[in-house]
This record gives structure tokens, sequence and C-alpha cells, in this order.
């Protein structure tokens, strides 16, 4: 479910059990609490932020009158946004890496000195890498065709996204990345223009563009430009799927080699991820999409999946929960499995947005061993480390043993118990980083 | 004339003079002592950097064995090329604006915080400028056709001068620059891909684009976009320029409304000046161009110039020089004005790199009463602040005015008897772009 955020900056009476009133009253409602932080406390009274974690069909109206009911409970504000106040100037900038105090500074970075530089690397444009921020420095390129629950929201609207991706690369792995929004939604325009701008980065990171463009856009860059090229919300949702899946059977004690992987739905990410299967030793992996055009897509899957081409929808969906001890659903079709087709000790994952194929709770009941929803795929855990495994290799390309090996590491720095690790431990974007690095060479 | 920086690591026997003797051995070539830096000093010798500044056609081997050849001396290392140094790993880099240490913060920041400032743009893309970096963001455009005095290099190559011009956005003005090397030399794609980028910049600098193909892009992005535009070779050279020649007269003491302006050669940086000299109460603006395709390029310089379109080069040439008290020469013609048509007390600033239409000395001596070569124009020092103002005032365009203020600011901001400040002093920079903010509203 689409969530949002609410935040209640409330004055108490300073007497035991007030807060927990305040959150007895918060947990009528369809609503999770996320942070509190406390603003203030005097001899009389507390000012504390409360954040509401509400579901967006929720009415936050109700709440709100609800914690005013509560007897010496005032609230200051409600609707703090704090998302607007972490995005206010926005949230990159710019720094030069080399202090320039004197003249002879300048002289150096800039004329006469960087002439030299300019020459040599005229001569030699491998020196581009070390003498420019390019080895370091990724475009995140998108149209704003499918930026996250939003849909076609265009270039401008789509930045905030960008700006967002772009930090985790710098606070995770010290990459630079720039957002490029494109003021064109027109396949070979944005392969055009990403061909033109190329010289100045070291990968591409497309993000947040509708199929099925994107896959020409994917294919042709990836075929043409000496750089990786890397489309997240297929490749990364596929890695941190596929982590997931690993850890799942590491908690239920199974290997794979005795499971059998069945995709449900073949788009953008449900490919990926049918793709990524076939990289590990499953005992085989099936595949399956309703949609009319997914004929051609499953033919292009290629040796080692054995794609179910039925023709009746209910078909195939029935084939694959049969016979697949993990299915992944990724069919962007509301509550699409009925509990009656989950086998006992399968794995669930049903990825679709903002209300799965099935709820994981019903699904559990009808006897799955694991069941997740969308909620559990963060891409942020794979593309920081990805693409700083790539540049640090100098690939040309970012191989589908790469993606692998981000898997691997996923599950291995799980915490016990866990299926993912907290994508805020930067010491998890230097292995992931490190592994997929060597696997490019 | 093009200089270089040669630096030498020179070990010197603790003696009184041995510094000075070596200067004195390398003032026998034709160069200059830059910075001295001091390693380290002990009791029996001293480690000093030296930086010597040699024209590009010195022999550099001559300078070497004059140091060798003093007793007591050692070079340690020479050609420590610190500008390679100082460009490793590139001159920028992309840094958070906002802590992330928690759960809650990657909800605000991301997902899902990050929508409702998505949506909230969607529906009044101005706040793009707020909830973005885009409201302190530019993109340099380059494709490479016309950097430095290195000529056609590409954009590779090019991208160690476009850093150095983002660095100074960062460091004097609080500016992101995004460098963009474009792999495209053809002026309509060149135009088309700064179209496509455009939404998520808030300016557009175009640096080193060879001409006659920069007026057509800068006029075809300044007349569609609704983001000032400016081509620097162009506007910031003329700003810088029109600084120095209203230092000149004050320093002369004279009033511009008693002088007349005659600009020699109409190409990228001559018509901008001879526009920009049309905005300054000059007693008349007189401007003359030998090429065949000047002609109409004067014609569209309009009223206010009194565009003197002879046939004959030497005519035209003599025509300014005899008439005109304030001279400008940006022919690209090395040593074209001869000293004999220089009157007493003219204003001459021969601009052409490196060797200009008439040597500063030469000029005075035969009456000049005040010369100057390309080396006082330091673009640095105009087009940060020109931004920032334009920024600041969410301006759309970069007009005349904007440019006339910036040009009376660096003049009122020179020192007592020098014609510019000094571009490493951030309060210049402050300076300019608040003059240029309040000239744009």
């Amino acid at each position: 479910m689409i969530e949002r955020d609410e935040v209640y900056r409330i004055k108490t009476l300073r007497r035991p059990g007030k807060l927990a009133e305040v959150l007895t009253a918060i947990s009528k409602h369809n609503a999770q609490i996320g942070e509190i932080a406390t603003i203030s406390i005097t001899p009389d009274y507390n000012i504390r932020e409360i954040v509401v974690i509400a579901l967006a069909d929720e009415d936050v109206h109700g709440i709100t009158e609800s914690i005013r009911a509560v007897p010496g409970v005032e609230i200051v504000s409600d609707s703090v946004d704090r998302a607007f106040d972490a995005h206010r100037g926005g949230k990159l900038r710019i720094e030069p890496n080399v202090e320039v105090r004197t003249l002879q500074d300048m002289r150096e970075i800039y004329t006469p000195g960087v002439a030299r530089v300019c020459t040599a690397i005229q001569q030699d444009e491998s020196l581009a890498d070390t003498y420019t921020w390019r080895g370091k420095t990724i475009a995140i390129v998108t149209d704003g065709s499918r930026v996250l629950g939003l849909g076609n929201i265009g270039p401008k609207a789509a930045l905030p996204v960008m700006e967002g991706k772009a930090l985790f690369y710098s606070k995770f792995v010290g990459l630079n990345a720039v957002p490029l929004v494109l003021d064109t939604q027109d396949p070979d325009e944005i392969i055009e223009t990403v061909l033109r701008i190329a010289p100045g980065f070291g990968g591409i990171h497309l993000e947040d563009i509708a199929s099925p463009g994107v896959y020409r856009i994917e294919e042709v860059l990836e075929n043409t430009l000496d750089v990786p090229v890397f489309h997240d919300d297929q490749h990364g949702t596929a890695v941190v799927l596929m982590g997931s899946v690993l850890s799942a059977a590491r908690l239920l004690d199974r290997r794979i080699e005795d499971m059998t992987f069945g995709q449900v739905g073949l788009g953008a990410a449900g490919s990926a991820i049918a793709h990524l299967a076939r990289q590990f030793p499953f005992r085989g992996v099936s595949a399956f999409d309703p949609s009319p055009t997914a004929a051609a897509r499953l033919a292009g899957l290629g040796d080692g999946i054995a794609p179910l081409t039925t023709t009746s929808a209910d078909d195939g969906l029935e084939t694959i929960m049969a016979t697949a001890d993990i299915v992944v659903l990724t069919t962007g079709r509301a509550n699409l499995l009925s509990p009656s087709l989950v086998r006992k000790d399968q794995v669930i994952m049903a990825l679709t947005n903002p209300v799965p194929e099935i709820d994981r709770h019903a699904a559990l009941e009808a006897g799955a061993a694991f069941a997740a929803d969308g909620s559990v795929v963060n891409n942020v855990l794979a593309y920081p480390g990805i693409f700083r495994g790539a540049l640090d290799a100098r690939a040309s390309r970012i191989t589908e043993l790469m993606k692998r090996s981000a898997a691997e590491a996923l599950t291995d720095l799980a915490p016990a118990g866990e299926i993912l690790p907290n994508p805020l431990d930067p010491h998890v974007h230097s292995v992931v980083a490190e592994r997929v690095r060597r696997a490019a060479l």
C-alpha cells in the first residue's frame, strides 16, 4: 500500500502515561507510529514530534481528532511536512576537490596548467578517467515517464527522485551522480541524447523510464557505449529480489538446487528477474506472462528458461503455482493470486505496488513457508555498490555474473534471521562493490 | 604568449645567497619566477620548489642546465607537474545537502516522502527551483571545438577546462555547475541536446564552442528557454574587457563621455564587446572587421553603432586608429597594428593570443596612454557573479544592462591603481552578483 508520513508536533502535560495515551489514540486508526523525537522537556509539559505512517486512503483528519480528544494533549502543529523541509534548496551540491588559495593554485587547475592535462587526454582519451571526475561520475537519466507509484509526471517533477538516487551514490560509495531529466519521451531521442552527453560520464543509470521503450534504450546504449549502462527499475529490482529469495531459502534451510523458480509477469522487473534467476543453480526456472506481447519477450529470454506460453492466463498462473517452489509475481494486478492456488511450503514474493497479487498474511495462512510483498525490495541496496564495483573494475558493462554476485553479497550481509541488510550501513555497499568488482575482473 | 609552469625541486647548501644565485641563473632565460615553496630546512641544506613560468617556445632544458651550473645546488626533480596532481580524480565532487542517518530521514528524502514533493512540482513546475537543486545549478556545455589556445580538441579533452569553470562557480558563488561535454559539433544537434537536458538546470553556460555555429546556438537557446543562456567566450570576455576599459579611463582621469570607442575584429568576443560598448555613454562607438562575412554581422549590430564597412582592410583599421580614443583589437592576427598608427594618449587593448596585435610596450612607446594585452582579461571575474545574480533574480535572460552592471562593478572593485580586482577575493563575486541581481529586477 502507498503510505504517507504525517508529522504531529504535540504538547503533552508532563504526567506519566500521556505519550502512551496519544499512541493508543493513534492506534485506533489504520496507521503506524514512526519516529518519535523529543523537542523539549519542561517542568510542566513536553513537546514531541510523532511521525504517523498512514496508509494513503486513511482519513488523516480522524487521526488528528483522536489525538485532540486525549485530555492534556495539544497539537502544536499537524502535517509538519518534513519532506519539503528536507528537499528545500535541493539535496545535492557540487564541491571543489582541490584547494584554490593562491594565484599559483589557479595556474595549476586553470590556465595555463589545465592545457597540459587537456593535451594529455587528447592524446590518450583513457586518461580522462584519471584526470577528470569522469571515472567516478554517473549520469542518472530519466524522462519522468514512470516515476515511483506516480506514473508519467514528466522531467521536472521527477527531479527530486533522481536527486535522492544521486545522494545515495555519494553517501554510500563516494560516486558522483548527476541527475539528467529529459524533455523528451521518445526512445530514439533519449538514446541520441544520452549518446551525445556520454563523453563526460563513466556510467549511465537509467531510471523510471516506461516500458517497452526502455528495453530498446538500454540495449542500444549498452551496445554502443563503452561504459556500464544499467536500468535500475529492472536490474536493481532483480538483484535485491534475488538476494531476498536466497535469504528466504537459507532461512527455511533449503538448498536452491532442490527448488524450482517460477516468474509470473514479464514486464520490466519481471523479465530481468527471470533472466537473473537463470544465473543461479535452481532446479529449473519457468516464466509466464498473460499479456499478448509476452510471447516475443519470452522467446527473448533464451536458453535455460522453460517458457510456458499458454494462451489462457489462468492456465499459466495455475501451472506455475502447481510446479514452482519459489513464485515471484510482478503482474501489476492487485489480488491476482487466489490463496487456494498456494501450495504448502511455497515461497511467495508478490511485488506489485500498492496492492500485491496476494496479501502476505493470506499467503502464509494458505500454507506458504515464506511470503513477502514489494516493500522488501529497496533498490538502494543494489545500484550504488554495483556501479562502484563496475567503475573500480573499469568494466564496460554490467554482466549477469556481476548482478549475481551482488545478490549473493546481499544474502551474505543480511543479519541472522533477516532477509536483507540495512541500507544505511555503509559497509554493506562497500562489500557489494568489492564483490561486483571481483566478478567483473 | 602561451606560458607553461615548470616546477623545479632543488636542494641548496644552506649558505646565504644560494637561492638568489639560483634565481639569477633562471633570469638569464626568457622566464619568470612564480611561487617559491620551502619544503624543508635542515642545518646543512634547504629543499624548495620553484615555479618557473617559461614562455612556450623557451628551451626548458637550458634552464635546467643553468640551475645545475650553480655550485652547491642540486635538482632533486624537475618538471614536478603539479597540474596533473591537482587534476587527479577530477576537480569536483557531488555531496549530499541533507543528513541521512535514520530510516525516518530516508523516508523523507526518498520514498515515500519524495512523492509528495514530486506531486507538488507536477502541479506547479516553478516549485522545482525551491525543492530541487535546479534553482542553483548551471550546465556548462561545450563540444570541445575551440578550447583555450588548444583549438578543436573534442569533448573528453575539454572536460578539465569545464571542471575548472565549474569549480569557480562552487567556490566563489555557491552555485552547482555540471560540465556537459558533447559528442557532437553540429550546431543543430547541440541546440537539440541542450533543449532536452534543460529541465534540470537553472541556466546554460556555453563554453569554448567555435564560431560561427555558437552564435545561432546561443540565439536559439536564448529565445526558446526560460532560463539564462550565456556564451562566456563572448560575453564574459566583453564584461571583463569593458571593466578594464572603464578602469583605464579612470586611471587616466578621463570621462568616457568624452571618448570614442573603436572595435577592430568582430568575431565572437569582438562583436560582444561592440554590443556591450553601446550600453555605455561613449561619445561614439565604431566597429570594423576585415573579413568578408563581417558586413552581415556589422549590420546585425543595429542602432548606436556607426559601422565602418570599408572594402579595404587597411583603410578600416587606419580609420579607427585615426578616430577612436579607445581601440580594442580582437582580430586573431599577430602584430597587425603598426606602432606608426598609434596616436598620442590612445587606450589600446590588443587581445589576440598568444601574440597580440601590438606589444603593449611598443604601444606605450608610440604614445598610447594605456596599453594592455589579453592577459588582463580573466573571465573568472565575470561569469560566477553574473549567473549568481541572474539566478537570484530568477531572471529568464542575461541582458546588456546586467552585463554593464557587472563591468561597472569590476571597475568599482579594482584596488586603487589597478584595473581589475583579484578573482580570488570572494567578496568580488558577491558584489558582482548583487549588482547583476539589482540590474535584473
